[in-house]
């Protein structure tokens, strides 16, 4: 199993200024390639919270992203604390000030030349990504963390992806909830329950089966499926 | 300081197959609270990572808020994860059962049941909240969790409110961070920078300052707009 983890960075998402949206769309991504994100953390831009996390996650999981905090600016402390949680010097990579330079010409300035700040060994990938060790550094914005994203996917291993099928029931979680549990699911597949609530009075559940193997993912679905038809009767 | 923390529980949150649209309503009204919201975390539906994250929030904040996991199914294993962080036993809350069987009368089951396990000595609110220690937990499912926040909310202990003026600025963050770093922001007052794309093409920065003191955050309020004018003309 490759397994990650994201760790979004920033005060606006934990002071309501901002929803996030960039969890949603690396979780997607990541699915498709068979990559299971197992955890997220949300921290503020405190270097001492930053560095606990990146530790706990790099250690735990294959892969880690983190989300913000990389811009110009003195809250921007991403790349600082990183180099500090695997006990690396914050140096100016060589290749990112030649990148940046060339980029603004004569308005590079010293909150630009910042930017190429990344502990010592860091790779850089296209779009300005470090990665350190197993953790690669995004921005906050999400059409600029999108692109960056997209530039470290290829880069990952992958596993065969996870597939998923919903059968969706307009009928109460508690109503199925019984006979759910007695469905035997086989070896490699997950069975979760999500009830809805569409435009706040159709109430229903919807049941999605998961796993790698596309055979017993529809034996699964079968199930379910009868389950339901045997409700909506 | 009066701090908290949200656990977002669930498998469908790390899947991308489910936006979490929780965190920033309690953050927004922790906010009016003037409560700090420090971390948040966000796990899928396995027990081990279940109990981690509560014995780290619960010890580390004074309130700790989850959401997801409390319906009827086997997958729903959040009250007695609770249970198991806090070494309690997972037990019929007999007040629960109560409500539960008024409320349902003849159509009550054993997954309707299930919904009045808590660990033992958890105080029951309103809207079947339970709370255990200092963890609160609510639904996944956003309308049914924001009723019970709003149960929640008063009461708990509050601070003065964390007040928070915004600068908006059609200025790429890079050329405002340097005097940005100039500006010395009294004690109790904190600048965050956060840059902005509107439409995919027009590139801002919103200066935010944020404090528990009208008057110091007028003064700040002032020299951000002073640096934002000089840089507009």
């Amino acid at each position: 199993m490759i397994t990650a983890a994201v760790l979004l960075i920033g005060d606006e998402l934990l002071s309501g200024r901002t929803q996030d949206a960039n969890l949603n769309y690396i979780a997607c991504k990541l699915v498709e390639r068979g990559i299971v994100l197992q955890e997220s953390r949300i921290v503020p831009d405190i270097e001492d919270m930053i560095i606990e996390a990146v530790r706990a996650l790099s250690t735990r999981y294959n892969y880690v992203f983190t989300t913000g905090g990389i811009g110009s600016t003195h809250d921007d402390i991403t790349q600082a604390s990183i180099a500090k949680a695997f006990k690396k010097p914050l140096v100016v990579n060589a290749e990112a000030l030649k990148i940046l330079e060339d980029y603004y010409g004569d308005n590079i300035n010293d909150a630009r030349r910042r930017m190429a700040l990344a502990p010592e060994g860091a790779t850089l990938h296209e779009k300005m990504v470090f990665q350190t060790e197993n953790v690669f550094v995004m921005a906050g914005i999400p059409t600029v963390m999108q692109g960056m994203f997209d530039v470290v996917l290829p880069t990952l291993r992958t596993a065969p992806p996870i597939l998923s099928v919903t059968v969706k029931a307009y009928v109460l979680e508690n109503d199925l909830a019984d006979e759910l549990s007695a469905i035997q699911a086989p070896e490699g597949v997950t069975i979760g329950s999500y009830p809805f609530d569409e435009a706040g009075n159709i109430k229903g559940t919807n049941l999605v089966a998961r796993s790698r193997d596309a055979k017993k993912l529809a034996i699964v679905e079968k199930q379910l499926q009868a389950l339901v038809d045997s409700k909506c009767e």
